[in-house]
């Protein structure tokens, strides 16, 4: 439908402003909105290249002063919009800027949700607020059918289509796009949608339209991998897996494999590559599975870990980094062909690696990095992700130096006499009168804590199997806030409890016995504990030292540690220094984020790339700082000044918020 | 050994003029060659940056008017100079730019060989001054070791090298590079040398320092395979081979390959790429055996063929080549890696394919057009490459036209009642005395001719097994003149002679019979040869009608058909247009050597991509004037003019030189 001044050729120029960025255009009455926004460089998506399709290019009629916001300023509602509605929801109100006109100035109201580059909101907390900004971006195109006479090439048709419909020129055709096109093109009527990378390569094509595509971000632990397969168009996170990292059968620890390599020199890396690749597409087809998708959408990958994990996944042997000079092969991010890797995933996928800092400080950490943006925060942060060894990251805005701490594998239970991984049946809670020493302590898989009736009915399905990371670290602080472990870490035995056993020259404390287990904190386990607190101190110590601070404002344990480890014992025990409790706080699984944040966002690449390179790393093994804080560490708690936290500690909740109603409703009855 | 005046610290400036540029640069007494050289960006090679190592900037004194050439204008010779000499040889007189210093203003002359885009000359004809500008270039780079508080990354360590000693900034390393740079960084003390692709690669690392990379171009076929290995630092041909096209299996002519896919939805073009690529594999193998190269040194690959081939080696389905409109995937030249159309070279190494014009015009017709380059002539050049489809090229530096004629395959000997393949045993050449219709002819493996005394002798190891293409048009041609058959085609009883006996409700002409075989042209045959050869001449007149010349200036014939066939047979049979006959001549293998162009100089990639896109196909199915021709060019001779070649045709030598000598003998006993 033509307005009266359109059908007699009266054109006139009106005013089109676009908020939320203001910019204005100034355009001929009935150009289309979405002319005009490109006009002007608005940020307004659009798979379809204003057909009416996809449904992005969604706008909202509003207001500026001088302008109202009539409804008739934009032409009547199109046809093309009235079918749109009929297939997909179209919010009340809303017109689809490829289809609405200018009839008057007017001011049109981009929604976040119709931006490019937008925010998203998610339920799920460590992926909220994910910039979506994919390397990968959609373009629908129609493409003239060949003739004899025409021009005699699929994509050299397809180029003009893109030139004509999207502007678009000199985008290079990845191979297996060479392979599908032709299909696609006859299977659809000559339309198709392409996924281009990086705006300069076709990676994928489709027939017919299509609006969203998928990635998968990877987190290679030594003893997990985990992985999300997320729409990155929406950025909404589809499913989410972990797998056994198989490598395990090889070495339990970084370290072993190292070894195993350096036995092996024939295939020992290409087995341990092999492995953890398998794992890789084992996930992939677990993850596309439970988000119905074809694993042959998935066209980005991202994958974050330590050094050796990185190394291995991208076949570079990992020798080097199991003695001094440490030496990486690259400490930058990388883009490779996801084939290259052996990912069965599209053909024309990209597999990018975050950057590395040096050779113990690798990309998970720098995706925690991305993840927690201590380069953006005015507040001094610590960021520490326990493993065998601890990645620690401190800094603000300013300035950010980090430290790979040797603190062995006992915080993850190992070496420790009762220790095991934090799995169902393993004490992961503990407080110990410091009365009588009676113990409570809670297990994984198993709700009530060990002092409740239910208890003794639910443990049955579990069992009580061992003691993990963090019940060894609530049960060392607890026996040193109840005297029994004394300030240089020894089990004494006042005679206080039979709890408390002579074992060999030492004594031991015992938490559990029952037929089958005897789960006891020995004096080798308190001597574990010591010494991968003292590392783990004394590393954040050296940081501050070369930060030149003396507190942080904050503190952020990363990883399943993290998640598990009660902020005040881990104070209490001298593992991190003094922060405010609240001030304490678990950041989940960081890498993980951050490799998905790297996976939705391009800018976010750029963005940790230079961080990356800005980082300080200090070397622990050649700082004589070092050595003298890890002395002064070995003591519990070793600060002689007074304790703030410890009442904190004592009247922290010992039970869950289930558990205390069950009491309440005990002390009822 | 510092002069007074560098001693002093008293530094002039002196004018170093280089030839054969004429670039002057104006640099402080004692500044080396090379370094002046580089400042005013003369084209003077090294792979090792100035080390003395390489050899490649060999320089000479020169003179122009004003300043002399005294040695010693240079700084005295120095000791890596001495040192290069004892390990290489080094003409008399030449100095190496690298350790040579300018003491005085001086001439330096830089030798064609000491050129980075160099032309070489060489042995074989068709490979004859090729450019050599590869787009693999060898940079020889000494990288600082790793230390504990250094740069963390082998890469980055590069990196910085490069910078430092190449000036070279951000390389993007291909991830078989990463794999392979720690074991070469430590296998040589740090020093390697890269091969940089295009200027912005580094595909391949090796310790140490070296001087030669290999590159393979192949010219796919249909029938055969064929491979040259090439140095790409000196443009020398170390090995070439051929190998029978295994899809032969699959259909004996293209067509018959594209049913073969077509009936085999499944994996039916999966099995013909396969095949395809084993035997460029197998070639790959023999090349690097022959040349003593190792396979993985081969860092660049190029291939040619028809546009079928073309999409099968490089796995796309050629379906759409089988029928109107003709589709091709694409026309542009393609750049994929190596091990993406499983080639077992460098994993780094690339696969370039020249463009195509059409759906029946491929890349061995570019390749065709590099090699003979119409485009640089003044004359009209015919370009002729005939094989199942005859695919012809017309025109000069203005203008190409280029178009494929249905030939059939009965200029192969197919389709023929004795045809067969030009192997040993074939009748290839063949005269007919006017008068008594006495045949002479002479067989491919069989130097002396049919009615030589040797021959009964010789002819015993091959035997008589049928006749080849060439062959056959001789003996149309020859039974033409003599007579026996009819302008309009028929074998004419004549009653002239028993070797022309009745066939049914037609004539044959007995060519050769004994116990074995009996070689006879039928009318069938004289039929399947006119169709074929009017098809080619109705191309060619298409393409010079549209070109708008009546006659060509220069004929070149390629391919293995082009070296065979006789040219003034062509001409008499009316194959080809009216041309002087010294200006008909074969172009040798002009696919295989385009190829080679292209695997030497990227510049000719350029030219060639450029030149391709200007190409004008003419689509002869589509053309009412191409029956038009075709009718007319069905009689034998078609032309009604006096005809200028016959008397040529029959006065050309019809014996070797060899049996021509042994006649001799025989004449003088």
């Amino acid at each position: 439908m033509k307005t009266a001044a359109e059908r007699a050729g009266d054109v006139t120029d009106v005013e089109v402003v676009f908020t939320p960025s203001g910019r204005r255009a100034t355009v001929p009455h009935g150009t289309v909105i979405l002319d005009a926004a490109r006009q002007v460089g608005v940020d307004l998506d659009s798979i379809c290249a204003g057909r009416g399709i996809c449904g992005r290019c969604q706008i909202e009629i509003g207001s500026v002063p001088g302008i109202d916001e009539r409804p008739s300023r934009l032409s009547a509602v199109a046809e093309t919009e009235t079918a749109y509605r009929g297939r997909k929801p179209l919010v009340e109100g809303r017109r689809l800027a490829c289809a609405a006109r200018a009839h008057d100035d007017v001011v049109i109201e981009i929604p976040a949700d119709s931006q490019v580059h937008r925010q998203v909101i998610r339920k799920r907390p460590e992926v909220d607020n994910l910039p979506i900004d994919p390397v990968v971006r959609l373009l629908y195109v129609e493409v003239e059918p060949a003739t004899l006479d025409g021009v005699p090439g699929d994509a050299e048709r397809l180029a003009a289509a893109l030139a004509a419909q999207w502007g678009s020129k000199d985008l290079h055709l990845a191979p297996s796009v060479l392979r599908d096109l032709q299909p696609a093109l006859r299977a659809s009527g000559h339309a198709v949608t392409l996924a281009v990378r990086d705006g300069v390569s076709i990676v994928a094509v489709w027939p017919g339209f299509r609006d969203a595509v998928y990635g998968v971000a990877f987190d290679i632990g030594s003893t997990t991998v985990a992985a999300h397969l997320c729409n990155l168009m929406t950025g909404d996170v589809l499913a989410s897996a972990g797998r056994m990292n198989p490598q395990i059968r090889f070495g339990e620890d970084l370290m072993s494999r190292v070894s195993y390599v350096m036995m092996n020199p024939e295939d020992g890396a290409a087995r341990l590559t092999d492995a953890v690749r398998s794992a890789a597409n084992e996930l992939v087809g677990v993850l596309a599975a439970e988000a119905e998708v074809d694993r042959h959408e998935i066209v980005e990958v991202v994958a974050v870990g330590n050094p050796i994990m990185h190394h291995l996944f991208l076949g570079i042997d990992p020798t080097p980094l199991g003695s001094a000079p440490f030496a990486l092969a690259t400490a930058s991010s990388i883009e490779v062909g996801a084939a290259e890797v052996g990912l069965n995933v599209h053909p024309a996928a990209r597999l990018y690696t975050l950057p590395l800092i040096a050779g113990h400080v690798g990309a998970d950490t720098t995706a925690a990095i991305l993840s927690e943006t201590p380069y953006r925060s005015e507040d001094v942060q610590l960021l520490v992700d326990v493993g065998t060894n601890a990645e620690i990251v401190l800094g603000n805005r300013k300035r950010l130096v980090a430290a790979s701490s040797p603190t062995g594998p006992a915080f993850e239970g190992a070496q420790i006499s009762a220790g095991q991984r934090a799995a169902p049946g393993a004490i992961e809670r503990v407080r110990i009168d410091p009365d009588g020493l009676d113990v409570r302590f809670s297990v994984i898989g198993c709700e009530p804590w060990s002092d409740e009736p239910e208890f003794e009915e639910r443990i049955g399905k579990v069992g009580v199997t061992g003691i993990c990371g963090s019940g060894i670290i609530e049960a060392v602080a607890q026996l040193m806030l109840a005297g029994v472990v004394s300030t240089n870490g020894v089990i004494v035995d006042s005679g206080r409890s039979d709890r408390i056993v002579a074992d060999g020259r030492t004594h031991s404390f015992i938490l559990f016995q029952d037929d089958d287990v005897d789960i006891r904190i020995t004096q080798n386990d308190v001597r574990a504990i010591q010494l991968a607190k003292a590392a783990l101190y004394a590393g954040i110590r050296l940081l501050m030292d070369h930060f030149g601070v003396d507190q942080v404002d904050q503190i952020r344990l990363a990883g399943a540690f993290g998640a598990h480890i009660d902020p005040a014992h881990a104070v209490a025990l001298g593992m991190i220094p003094d922060c405010d409790v609240d001030r304490i706080s678990a950041a989940g699984n960081a890498a993980g984020t951050g490799a998905m944040i790297a996976l939705l966002s391009s800018e976010a690449r750029r963005e940790i790339e230079e961080i990356a390179i800005g980082v300080e790393k200090i070397e622990t093994a050649t700082e004589p700082r070092f050595q003298e804080h890890f002395v002064d560490a070995m003591a519990i708690p070793h600060r002689t000044a007074e304790y703030p936290h410890l009442t904190k500690v004592m009247s922290l909740p010992p039970r869950t918020a289930a558990a205390s109603g069950q009491r309440r409703r005990r002390a009822a009855t």
